[in-house]
């Protein structure tokens, strides 16, 4: 995978990601935080589940084509360290793509991305950069058992 | 207004929001920000303005039914004391709602919260409270200029 990146290319071939699929919120609590947005604001969980590898719960909450993620660390790990040092809030921006793979393999630097089992059985990765101080994911638009 | 509030009303009545809206990020210069959402997504620019009131310069980024939208002020507000105190970063989550005023009415403790003509023509208001740490805002579906 490594030898096939082109550094430098453009993404002339089209769009790398097709839309927003959902923005991550860090809390400490997903049973308290879900309140305000099921009874304030009236909105519904569609998906909560834990993801064992990053060792998160996973809450998501409906909102229109894009889901409001409240994610709560049940261990040591990336998100503990970010809810430690800045506190709950908004924590990444997750884009869908048709082919992870292949956004990857023109994606300039992203060697050292790691590929894991997100939520809603679907394949994501953390791209590196953060552009302006955001967190961005990539995952696929398809869950895995239909690929 | 105000009288008719009821403090501790459920919504019953149905959802408050509809969907979320857009997510905005602070930076400082939408120019230097924008390359990666177009350069690097693929994602293209469906609006871009000036609020005069708020005192930003508003630009919005196709994500599917959701908009990224890259906030830079132009002058000392919120926006700049956000990007003072914590630098460049996910802002806010704007939620869209059929009817603004109806949707404060229901919405305990929102005396306060300040009506504004936010982007693309839509009134908005911050509502008060920020749960866990997120500053959510509240846009109407249709534009004023068909209200």
């Amino acid at each position: 995978l490594i030898e096939q990146h082109r550094i430098g290319d453009s993404v002339a071939s089209g769009r790398r990601v097709s839309r927003l699929d959902h923005v991550g919120i860090a809390v400490e609590s997903i049973d308290a935080a879900l309140t305000y947005y099921t009874d304030q604001l009236g909105l519904t969980v569609v998906h909560d589940e834990v993801a064992d590898d990053p060792g998160v719960r996973l809450c998501y909450v409906d909102g229109g084509d894009t889901f409001i993620q409240l994610v709560e660390p049940i261990r040591p790990g990336p998100v503990r360290e970010f809810l430690d040092s800045s506190g709950e809030g908004l924590h990444h921006l997750c884009f869908a793509t048709d082919d992870l793979d292949s956004a990857l393999v023109e994606w300039p630097g992203q060697e050292d991305a790691r590929v894991f089992m997100g939520g809603r059985d679907r394949r994501a990765c953390f791209v590196l950069g953060n552009p302006e101080g955001v967190i961005i994911e990539l995952t696929e638009e398809e869950p895995q058992s239909q690929r």
